[in-house]
């Protein structure tokens, strides 16, 4: 975790005072489950509740001490507990495992990460939508290859990032019900020492569902498939980061980062506005991407677990998250206030000397009888003068001079096919199926 | 695509011959809707399908070689349809681009990749659950770190991998619908030149969803969540393929790869049986798993589409699809075919000199009012003497002997504690969970 | 392997004929020294090399029909020479282990891959040196952030490409002789069944170093600081390939990929010219940097060894070489014939009314007495209203009409910062650091 | 970071004070050059020196309160220290820009973390060869996929992890020299407003060594290398954690972590000591690894650099090296202490009835005139009987009650092949390679 690209809500999840309290409260329910079924006096449970209830500060000094003594955190953690509720203490974590709790507080973990992350794509489709309304009709070039093509509108990129978010957000979903499980099965899950409605009782409390069946872990099958989500969301911020890259170029300069009067661009050249929120983006997206990996190797643990995939997810579990959130916290920042130029789209989509169109003139010819090949011919030797003129020269010009052009088509026709609002007919049809 | 890991079925879609006819298809039922809409004659998609219905042999030669030419894959195989259907041809591909055939084309091949590979899981599946109810009472020590820890069955094993797989086929039914989008919208994916209605009935035909929105392209962050989930899915195979390695091993020995009588270990020891398709299986997990980062990168295109995507998709598309189908059957004869050794297994969990038992000794302790300190170090110092006599001395015998653990427990209850059934009790429970 | 992407002699190193021979050579070299030794008949040795002279072909079909019985690949092969060679190849592979003949084939093959990676990188770097020569003072604007900073030359762009592929150089020669070792240490690597001096030998022979130690496989670590090596050249691969795409841009246009005059660019827009070697090239990097962490996973094998090793060798081996090897020659291909433009560079040099000398005028500020903060401010207010004209306003005319600059600086002092020359003088410097 | 995986001095090296501090002396010494130079006064770099002799305190808060502000972290540096140092301080940074600062920085860290790294790795080698010494002899099984194969050493097992830490100090050695250069040449790199000298001078008063052509930073593929090697030290971590793994499973127990008296392994299983070390390692490794593709995406920056690569070297800049540095630690008391069991060798090697001298078995037959394949049958056809045995039967004793071995071999000779000490007849050799 790096402290300036975190937020405090998830930054608090991974704290240990979080950790720690879901630890109580795993144990509290199992011990009341417990209780209820005779394993253990019913007041057991109720003293750790009544402790807690005084809203006792985990104190976790306390805490790591005890576990450089023992070296077993879970233990650590249940001698102090006992030290401060006394002796219905003792009662706890009978038949259970440590993973049971470790792993089952990952799941919380997660689950409430997923939460906040589902939060900022909320947030951020909502910013995505409102830019993508105020320039659904603001024309723009369409380029591939980096090369202008054809006309699209600044709405339609909006969309496609927002079609793009809305199935981040179904993966997210997805990936959260798959990671959201609890496990309370024993020392290697066939719960010998613990009835398997203790499992289901903490799940119901915990709001995760039953893992079906657990060895000693959950199995990582589960969190890989979480964290690879995480990656392609990463990529899919890391796509919309370098759009606005692209846009914000010194020669292309159709939208821009807001800049507030306060920023120095840099050091030495005061005139610069670089797009650094988005380059920053374009970082971020590497660091949990990178987190991909290791989470697949975290799979394979040996029989019915070892402990490798522990300090994996120490690192990745914070950091894949933080960053994330913090991530799509930024590109929602940067959407909502991305200074957007209408004048400079229209300017670069003009500069070609409406090469734009070629496409459409030659689907004219091709329809008034032309053969593709004489029309792609006919359509090409007057492009190339337009674009060797560097946009000096027009297209509409030199085709309603080109004698075997005129032969197929009127002037007007071949005026028509230069006509901006053509490209935009079906931008409403394509905003209802994304907008609904 | 390495010839030694491909089975025809899965190949055949990622061959030229496959990804042509494909390709006509699209183009075909284009060419009619187009009829139907009168932009081009209805004559035009008829004589299409005339020929087709000749069952052409598609010269890959000659589009080749027409390529070689025109350095544009698409122009290349329309202009040999055209050399073979005649005029009616040149109404082909109206006002669509490249990428609305190629994009369309990439998504019928990893629709029907995922097929064989949901195909290829239910069979796995199969064998798995064959083999689970098979040894559903199979005792066997459950292993964390590889360290002997408390009794399971063969039959909870499977049942994990089973419950393991089920998830892939969720995530790969998941990823399927993904990927599974027809886009028919033009160079820049405005529809300016083709009417959406077009796309909807291709879309309906190739058996796909409609794109909402595409640029030139679909957007690649579907592709990358569906070669993450074949990612994972490989993981999960490296997870049961490395556990048949760890059975196989000659001082555990609990289970075997198949060995036929023709087959020779290795050129120097003529003794060894080596599990060398679940080490197979490992290595191609790897392999399946490297496609997740490229996959992951080809997301950020530039504008409306830049084709970085499409060298990396050449490998990943085959490579991926076709090692984890190979993978996966190679998994199913593994599992089918898995010489189990119930003996050994019973003869392992002995050895310990019934170690395995000490947490229910503990917790017996604990109920029988010994502190939870004092029941550890009682059990502890029994546990070590076993230990280090190697299994020689019992555990069982050690207790009886022990004066502060009698004074605790009888006799009878601690003989009571070494029940191996007593372990097995909610295996019924756990099957239920998993095989409903 | 993707054959639009291979090059025949890299390809033809990981035919089947050619690691056959290997094969056979290591085997021969190996029964020589054993003839020497006295183990085997000196007739076994010559009776091998007399059969080889007479070039006999390979029956790779031959060999897979044995393998398919024996499932063993080295048994396969040597069956099929000892019924070609008769009675004497029975003393072939004597106290040799499968490995020792396949780990040191991979040396061999690695090796001559690396050689002709070598000569790939020689010719690149001709091919850069050219151009940079070409084009030591061809002014063009450096940009950071994709923002206009201050004017280098395209020379110097070309020298940076030079100096990284100078150190991809230095970085393979040292990758390649870590690759290059012979083991022949039997079974488990201790000599126990042949004399080290065969592999000394052999080693020598075959142009490789002993391995110092080996277990019954060349340790894996070896291959994975290679495959890293081969994904550390792809990226700078990359780096220059996206420069290439920066500069081709349509409001970029400061050069181009060649563009042959039968090329289509798009089957719907004839005018366009878009960087698809170079997008090509960043999706290939991406490919070849897809086997550095398999090759690392592969580190970790099992005691003496596993073979899940080999599968994503037969892999990456192949792919990653072969796809390195057609990446850097058709860069090379893409800087020979590059289309660069001067003028238009000197045009994009020009757009910003004179900001790009910013910087010049605001140390001179500070020369002349004006705080830091002071001359940051004068400069600042300038070039805001140079940026928010687009250019239309020259930063030089504000300046000199701004009285708290004229009063620090004179007229002639503020025109000789707006030189270009100005910035170029220690270009001669970087290229002898570079180019020596 | 995660602090629990971190030693002090390798995480002094990213601490901001260190940073600031290192920031300080490019700078100061920077001043001094320029002040030689005469580009300002000599008194400037005076005043700094004599104030850092004061050994101020770096107050980071007030840094970053200044950064909150300007949102630039180098002005707010040079504004904190001109707070402190007075006037002289203008003349700081002159023609210099923040990633010359920055970027040599960097180079300096790394540089400091390699050296470190280069300290763990002799700790580590020494370590091995101690143990190796100790075991120069002492019998265990050699095993391939597995399966027992023939005898080696334990100190065969230390020879091939010192040749293989070896190689890793040699690739860190090389990677170092890669990382460790000094940029100072200005916005664009082309020391337009500083002079050459400068740079050169810095660059030997920090020990590092000039970069002979920067853009506005030092070229990423540099830092690609370094991560790079470190994934693949990682790697060779991950293998002898692995062999340690494997040694301890319950059923091989051939060696063990350390033990220490008050540690419980289990919370439920007292008599459990599990590998949690090596496991811990096996883990770590994964995230080392993990910084390799993102160090390898970060060399692509655009034109002269953009900043994406910034993010991505805060995490694992730090993450990595610290990391590894605990990692290189903990295996070195790994090593150092691990409980080694030569009689649990022993017994594991006589276990499989003598399966393991089959290979020489086979060559004596093959020697005294057998055919290869008859060789094979017969020692297959005994070996199978020990095998199903599961070791009760001895192949000595069948092989001597075998009439078609025993008409080619004599019973000495055959007793004599059952000798280990055969086996290590090479050891000695192998030491003097590689302990030299």
């Amino acid at each position: 975790m790096v402290p300036r690209y975190a937020r405090p809500a998830m930054t608090a999840i991974w704290e240990p005072e979080m950790k720690y309290a879901i630890w109580f409260e795993i144990e509290a329910h199992a011990t009341d489950k417990l209780g209820e079924l005779g394993v253990v006096p019913a007041s057991a449970g109720k003293a750790l509740w009544d402790w807690w209830k005084t809203n006792p500060k985990i104190d976790v000094e306390a805490i790591d001490a005890i576990e450089a003594v023992t070296k077993h955190d879970v233990i650590a953690f249940l001698t102090w507990v006992a030290e401060n509720v006394g002796d219905e203490a003792r009662f706890m974590h009978q038949g259970m495992t440590s993973s049971d709790v470790l792993d089952t507080t990952l799941a919380v973990q997660l689950d409430r990460a997923a939460a906040i992350l589902l939060e900022d794509l909320d947030k951020l489709l909502a910013a995505i939508r409102t830019r993508a309304e105020e320039h659904k009709y603001t024309p723009t070039i369409g380029r591939s290859h980096g090369i202008h093509a054809e006309p699209v509108t600044f709405g339609l990129k909006m969309a496609e990032a927002y079609a793009e978010f809305s199935r981040c957000k179904e993966r997210l979903e997805f990936a959260r019900k798959e990671i959201a499980t609890c496990a309370i099965s024993g020392a290697v899950g066939t719960f010998a020492n613990i009835d398997p409605s203790v499992e289901e009782y903490v799940a119901e409390k915990m709001g995760l569902a039953v893992e079906p069946v657990s060895t000693q872990v959950i199995p990582r099958d589960r969190h890989a498939m979480f964290f690879a989500v995480l990656g392609v969301i990463a990529s899919s911020i890391e796509r919309l980061a370098v759009e606005v890259r692209h846009l914000q170029r010194t020669e292309v300069l159709e939208a821009e980062e807001y800049f507030s009067p306060g920023q120095k661009g840099s050091s030495a050249m005061p005139h610069k506005r670089n797009p650094i929120l988005t380059e920053n983006l374009t970082g971020l997206a590497r660091v949990v991407r990178g987190a991909t990996v290791p989470a697949m190797e975290n799979v394979a643990l040996w029989h019915e677990r070892d402990i490798s995939h522990s300090s994996v997810e120490r690192f990745i579990g914070p950091d894949a998250t933080i960053t994330l959130d913090f991530a799509l916290t930024r590109l929602t920042g940067v959407i909502e206030k991305l200074l957007v130029y209408p004048e400079r789209m229209q300017k670069n989509l003009d500069r070609m000397g409406g090469l734009v169109h070629s496409q459409r003139v030659l689907l004219a010819l091709t329809q008034a009888g032309v053969s593709r090949e004489d029309a792609y011919r006919l359509v090409q030797r007057n492009a190339m003068k337009v674009w060797e003129s560097d946009g000096a020269l027009s297209l509409l010009e030199l085709l309603k001079a080109d004698d075997e052009v005129t032969a197929a088509l009127s002037e007007e026709q071949i005026e028509e096919k230069f006509d901006l609002d053509y490209h935009f007919k079906n931008v409403d049809t394509i905003f209802a199926r994304v907008f609904g």
